[in-house]
């Protein structure tokens, strides 16, 4: 049984295959179970400190092109946001101990509280469940957001654990992704409107926008075209933010979707 | 916007909510971003000891259950591996320097080589990167399987990383997964059998095979159901082996799928 | 040169021997260094999380036997604790940010401030220098405390550290060592009151004091060697603490040592 | 009691102390011990790698200065290498699993064999139990080597531990540190030959030897000083090597020391 097939970046002249079956051991599959399992050994701790906020943040992988060739809206597009709004409750929903999740663009973080002992503390554990169970809820809630717009091939996320000791470095955290969401959005909404409005090719806008600060950019906005960037889309300019809503027993009917 | 919604486990009484916006700091974004970027010092370094094979297994969350679901047939189910195996095939093709995979059930392992440094070895991206492609080509290429039959729910596979310091710890490896694969697949298909041919109760057919050893198992398949285990499908008995395979340059076109 | 000797421990047939000296490469040094060099980046990174209390405990290795062979007085020897303590102030004093020191019995433990960057806050060459400082400083100091009672050899002291995220989690850290102070100091008062004026064998005031409880402890003192365990020496009952003091410029001269 | 004293580096107005002993905690010691002892989880596991060699590496804390202030002879002391071999030994003899040590300047690498199991490989008590002994032993053996010429204070020493999968790699991190021996010691002989038999300052002697390579300072040594540098001491050369021997039942009556 051959599974090979051209990879898509056809270039690479090498091919997967299912290798010819062999088998790698002669004694009995218990023996041989038993012989082998000090490979176990090999697994080291990677344990959480205890008392500390346990952050798992997502990025999406080569995502400039993955927008690029899904059409995504510049400079900000609401089905993509809202795809990645969906797949993060999918992860609060479906994971223990995730007390908050922020995200803007292509990236996610989500919050374990302290005192958590899901998969007790396990790094690995925690980070490759959030990146699992996001990235097979982007493609599953997909159609809910894009409609008859199709999936090209299925988009990856990477992963990272970090910890933080205080209340205050963890707020701190937040504030930098959403400094972070502020900077890009502004940048982008003026390159952007540079572009679709005011007739700039790419290239000159950014070479119209270099060395501006925030307050130039703001100006540009608004005398040039006529846009108060502060009552722009606070999803755009802010990021999302999930939490946990306690709910009376019979509301999960009354919720719109 | 209100997007809480009922979870899939009814008996919560909270609900996962967008928050109402606010903004966590007040000064410039750019102030705000140069001041709160000293929480990036808390990420801490993960990186793989060199001249290591990386392992990274990836196991299927509450799979038992997702088989029932999905109605998976017993023992072993070929839409259900062969959908394992084409998302193992698409992590080797979209990732570096996966030189072999391994699978079988609902886990599958994949060896990133010695000299590999991809993500300057970081264990955090390896994983997760693993993890999230493992995932969105699951529910991807779904269709390609179960083809009409719907998917319920998105599923969740963990990961780890293991590394091996020596093409024999590597090999132990590799046949300590392949003697789990014998065994278990020994048992469910003697377990099965009896149930399914023998007409044993699921509660029969375990108190039947409790204390059994794999000569008993065989012995049962052979002179009750007239079945001889060693001539049963490789690929359930042995599970899947991914390999790269150098191919002539206009191959691509002549590889059955 | 042969440096060989009898080991101590008289039972091993080896000798540890200079051995003859062969070049271990053959190419120019310069050269060949920079060829060795990559062996640098198997070294990994061990920065202790930011923002919290690092902590360095040492205990002594098979004091047991070392008290014995240097005739520590029971149940607790003040020229010992003196030579701890002694050792402790030397770390504090060399090292950088230890803000807290407490020790009891063979062990000693050094707090590290939250915001050191003391060695990048790497945690090998932080408890390095701790066990190295505190093990050269009892061999140097000892003197002061055993006068011509010789040491018979050099002692070791192993190390860890410990991160904690919170003030409450310290003063918990230090209060779980100074409860293991009072217990065990509590026992060996009254299990050598027993033996000393008791006349018990050690045997006897093990199985005496099987099963007591602190209560009865402090009443077998009590009662029986008219010993009121709360006035008995601090420094044995809760351990050493050792912090900074702000002193005045010329107050070095007038504090006795 | 006070034991605040000056500090060898009179700078500091603050004084190391010992605290007037306040009880932290009001319960009974054994149930405060037992409230307290969650801190125990906050150690982390830092288990080494199976299978691969463990290398602990010490090198001497200021010993620039140390060496200056000691008055060791220039460009090498041989009390001083002797001193540092013998504190070497000591590691050797008195920890388990210690299969060659190589050393130079106030430098020493210990090279735990693959298959240890000291410690369960924990990496911090492995590189303490090396820094204590090695410290201890430096001043304990002191005047082996030193005589009458008093130790002014105690010595300090870092260490780290790096991990070598392959024989190779061990090979080439031995090497390493051999060609770094060769490097310095050849620079040194030219530099203090230059000076003392010279004539030449320090600093003329840098200027002298700055952009030369190996070659011309041997050449410097040869036709200057009538030197070569291949007849010079291969202990300076070459560094230490310790390994251990196979010797004869009563051999340890007849070996020299």
């Amino acid at each position: 049984m051959l599974i090979g097939k051209a990879c898509r970046f056809g270039g690479r002249v090498r091919s997967c295959v299912v290798q010819p079956l062999a088998c790698l051991f002669t004694a009995s599959s218990n023996m041989a179970k038993s012989k082998f399992e000090y490979v176990r050994n090999f697994e080291t701790d990677d344990t959480c400190l205890r008392n500390c906020y346990i952050v798992v943040r997502l990025d999406g992988r080569n995502f400039h092109k993955f927008a690029e060739q899904h059409k995504f809206i510049k400079p900000s597009d609401n089905r993509a946001l809202g795809l990645m709004t969906r797949s993060a409750r999918s992860v609060m929903e479906e994971l223990e101990d995730v007390c908050i999740a922020y995200g803007q663009s292509d990236e996610f973080s989500f919050v374990f509280k302290r005192t958590s002992t899901w998969f007790k503390r396990r790094a690995s554990k925690l980070m490759t469940h959030v990146a699992s169970q996001f990235s097979s809820s982007y493609v599953f809630y997909w159609k809910e957001f894009f409609g008859e717009q199709p999936l090209l091939y299925p988009p990856g996320f990477d992963g990272r654990v970090v910890l933080y000791p205080s209340n205050r470095n963890l707020r701190d955290y937040l504030s930098w992704r959403q400094a972070d969401c502020h900077i890009n959005n502004l940048y982008n909404t003026v390159f952007w409107t540079l572009v679709q409005k005011g007739g700039l090719t790419t290239a000159q806008a950014e070479v119209r926008l270099k060395g501006t600060l925030a307050a130039d950019k703001n100006e540009i906005l608004f005398s040039e075209f006529d846009i108060n960037y502060n009552t722009e889309s606070a999803l755009h300019r802010k990021g999302t933010t999930l939490i946990w809503e306690k709910v009376a027993f019979n509301c999960t009917t009354n919720i719109p979707h």
